[in-house]
């Protein structure tokens, strides 16, 4: 499964191949070719060689060391991910692997910014340190904004310009990933200088336009940022592309664009070539009941795009974007051997998946063996509490009998939340959580061993009876975020999630009802996809148990505290006011 | 006219100015632009700073220090010729600029491969030195063989596989220019060596598909050749995108492939966005007249091309392919505004030509001085013929009555010709010419002052009655090519290129009749294009007078002696069998 490094020995070979001279590694016959150049079909035969393809339909006869049947079946460039991120999906890169790649999944366009936050350079860089033994490809977006909230927020990883500049110089890095258009529109140049790192190395500069008008949009093109996958109306589609801003349409778990944007495309006969798909976030359930990218193409389909248009979005538009397209997203010499057998165009559902040349995945399943990745011990351990830490760190102190706060309220379904001001009892000189209101605490606990701060703050939304939630997965530093009816349950929360060196937990009165473990960074399981979907619907079923009655606890929990998305943020520093980027008082004023 | 460099000062500025906080240098209003993208036109006012375009059409008050109104005209993309060839011109890049802008071109994409051959890294660097004070830009498709024809010819460069490498790392290499297609098919793997080295650097290979059949292009795409402008025949166009290669639609003085190719793609409405448009080799006089790249998109739109996907192949899909699709190629925020203004388009004819945010050019003529180059004096010093070189070099001796000798036989209007074998009679143990029949001398002296070698054969077609003719312009070596009838003119007709070290020169019994001095790299005239253009067509008149019917005799002279164009070639070293690739005897045999 390893890539192939193209040497001037394996290209003579692979020619000599092509010229009928050797044999080849693999004949595969009786197909019916998707040509996205000429945007026909045609029958077709292939012959591999070192992974590549050596030549298509030769006049000669072809000798080879395996011969497949393709039975008619059509044969499409391998699918490919424009914008992803790995880690919430909770599984290693091996682990996802059974879950996508029988989808028809080749190649993943990866931004990792989540273990660059906890771990910098050498957390990326271990993430995909076996990458090339996947049967699946993975590009990196080079992190743009770690941390996000630079002096608001502790991470375990910094990513400087210089940082990027050298990431961005390896062969796997494809991009400058995507730049939080506040940076942009602030002109803040230690940003403006990553872009220009990228465009300087050649590789493209990544942004997402999430609700920016046409004043702002020529801004963040000005800004040299290519693409974006936030758009949500035709309109801002259209927008974006007259802009020069390449349209990623994504299908996440919750964000789900393909049917305005796709549908609006075909009544207005809209170009393709500048569109691209991506899922940024989508739910391993959810990709193994509905689908991957190959979701995105079957749903287009069925709007009424023209099937190859379709796939093109998925694969050659995906890669010239990235300026690969030289290595992957067409069956034409040359290029890898990376595509999807399909019975017909109607249903994307692959009966055959090969990467370079081999097959990985038959009806739905894995043909080839994933192993384990074992990571280094720095990236296993990563989840490193003051010694001083103790349940009275969660004490929001106030003297008088009532103090008015301000509160994180979940909005349902989405990331933003809005801010409200509450009053609550004091106790012992202490601010009380209010369960019958729904106010509980919601704490961020420094995880790096840096300097063992605590955030402390109130939340309404969660709806807990009594006990705790802790995770230390929580956007986009990673510390511990806790939320809770106490303070010892909430320490003994943080505990056990220290324990097992990261991962999502649930206590009560004292006793640790269960947890999930995620070792790797403090964000992700070392176990295949089945079991982590099966221990964490477990998990959620004890937080239902709990009172919490929102259909995701965790993830909610992980993107409640984020110091950038709208109105209130919390981290190890405090509350953070996310439109006037600083820090503000739990605590307003009190009463007595 | 100087370039801007991007620094994050730079871009900051252009982006205040995009946010309307800082005075733009120059406001463009009432402008018809064409969207590249959506393939639509919308009315739109242009604001420029530091050459770049900061915004398109912003809702609030622009103030800029200049405003220029477009009167309602369209605005579409500068013009670019993916692949050129600019020392045929006998121009230098200052003295084309005249020629090219006000057609609309504003990049050319080079193959400097003459200078090259004559002078190496150093002729390369000198020819593009003050590239960035022109009013169009100049990107340089390194040349890939030089020589051309190794270890048959003497040249002034080399450029081995380092030297390649070196110079596809400069910003100005767009890629690796174009290989002969023998020396994939041969498996050469200097030549493997050198498209990997482009590869890795994130650069494409260009090709030269010649005559290639499918089992051949097979080969031609597994090598990574990534494009093609040969195509005579839509169904090699075809053939070529099915491969993944692209097509550049030339449009030259003798290579016209517009009509066939654009009127296929027409028919059978196939994509366009894998078109480019080339000009290869166009006579500055055919320019003139018919126009540069705009005369391709004038032409495709005559044979009902849309055109705004005209325009695309002449702009957007050429910068893709380079992947520079982010500096220009379509009307946006962040790419530099060069630009057209057109009345209509039905009529490409420019009206006004910006480059970088600055008017070069106006109703046909420059608006800009183009100071002329003072080319360093290394490559102003390119002819050294032997201290030994003499009238008796020329002589072919044998001993006998009758000699039969290899004849090169000019076909008309094509650079390739063929070999036939011929009686000439011995004089003094020197075999003749037969002005008679017409087979005359042909030499080819060396010139870089490396061996002083003189190779002589016969050739037929250029109907001399008495005199030479001589150039230093001799593909791809550009040692002096001399066709005549006595050594003595022959010697006379060299010596006289040497004394203005380069040119075309015609001779008569020992008169110089006319002399075109070409003294940079012996390839180029340092006068403006109208002045080089008065003194080639009297010299054409000289070899008129001389009996000369070629419509361009120094032209063909100057392609005669390819030792890569079938059947045979002459170098310095002799006479060469081009389909076998070995040098070969003039004379065959004697008779007595």
């Amino acid at each position: 499964m390893t890539a192939m490094k193209e040497t001037v020995a394996t290209l003579a070979q692979e020619l000599r191949v092509a010229l009928g001279e050797e044999p080849a590694d693999l004949y595969i016959t009786n197909l019916k070719i998707i040509d996205v150049f000429t945007e026909t079909i045609y029958s077709g035969n292939m012959v591999i060689k070192n992974g590549r393809i050596a030549a298509i339909n030769p006049s000669w006869e072809v000798k080879a060391d395996h011969v497949f049947d393709a039975e008619g079946r059509y044969a499409v460039p391998g699918f490919m991910d424009a914008h992803i991120h790995i880690e919430p999906t909770l599984l290693t890169p091996q682990a996802l692997a059974s879950v996508i790649v029988p989808w028809g999944t080749t190649v993943l366009f990866v931004d990792a910014m989540e273990i660059a936050n906890v771990a910098g350079i050498k957390g990326l860089e271990a993430l995909i340190s076996h990458s090339d033994e996947l049967p699946y490809r993975i590009y990196l977006e080079i992190p743009s904004r770690v941390p996000t909230a630079p002096g608001l927020e502790t991470t375990g990883g910094v990513l400087g310009v210089e940082e990027v500049k050298e990431l961005l110089k390896s062969n796997q890095a494809a991009s400058l990933g995507e730049l939080d258009p506040s940076k942009i529109l602030g002109v803040r140049e230690e940003y403006l200088a990553k872009v220009i790192s990228a465009r300087e190395q050649g590789k493209v500069a990544n942004g997402h336009a999430i609700g920016l008008n046409w004043d702002q949009l020529n801004v963040y093109a000005a800004a040299g940022l290519s693409d974006d996958h936030e758009s949500v109306t035709y309109e801002e589609l259209v927008e974006r592309l007259r802009l020069g801003i390449k349209a990623l349409i994504r299908e996440g778990s919750t964000e789900r664009n393909v049917e305005a944007l796709v549908r609006g495309a075909v009544e207005h006969h809209l170009p393709t070539e500048n569109l691209l798909f991506c899922t940024d976030d989508k739910h391993v359930t959810d990709i193994a009941v509905e689908g991957h990218i190959s979701y995105n193409i079957q749903k287009s389909i069925d709007l009424g795009l023209d099937p190859i248009k379709a796939i093109k979005m998925a694969t050659i538009n995906t890669s010239k974007h990235f300026r690969l397209d030289h290595l992957f997203g067409a069956i034409t010499p040359g290029r890898y051997a990376d595509f999807v057998l399909l019975d017909n165009l109607k249903t994307i559902k692959p009966v055959y998946v090969f990467k370079e040349g081999q097959l990985v995945a038959q009806e739905g399943k894995l043909t080839t063996e994933v192993k384990p990745e074992k990571f280094p011990e720095f990236l296993m351990e990563t989840v490193h509490l003051s010694f001083n830490f103790k349940p009275a760190d969660f004490a929001v102190k106030a003297r008088g009998k009532s103090a008015k706060v301000n509160v994180i309220n979940l909005y349902p379904d989405q990331i933003i939340n809005n801010k409200t001001e509450e009053w609550l009892n004091i106790d012992s000189e202490q601010v009380q959580v209010d369960t019958e209101h729904d106010i509980l605490k919601l704490a961020v606990v420094e995880r790096y061993g840096k300097n063992g701060q605590v955030g402390v703050g109130y939340v309404r939304g969660f709806k807990l009876k009594s006990g705790a939630l802790a995770s230390s997965v929580s956007h986009d530093h990673h510390n511990i975020v806790i939320v809770g009816t106490n303070d010892q349950d909430m320490y003994l929360a943080a505990q056990e999630i220290a324990r097992h060196q990261g991962g999502f937990a649930a206590v009560q009165d004292g006793k640790i009802l269960g947890v999930l473990p995620l070792p790797i960074g403090g964000l992700m399981s070392p176990l295949p996809a089945e079991k982590v979907m099966e221990q964490l619907t477990s998990l959620n079923q004890v937080a239902k148990s709990m009172g919490c009655e929102l259909p995701a606890p965790f993830m909610t929990l992980s993107f409640i505290s984020l110091p950038t998305v709208p109105e209130l943020g919390l981290t190890d520093h405090g509350l953070i006011d996310v439109l006037k980027h600083c820090q503000i008082k739990t605590v307003i004023e009190t009463g007595s």
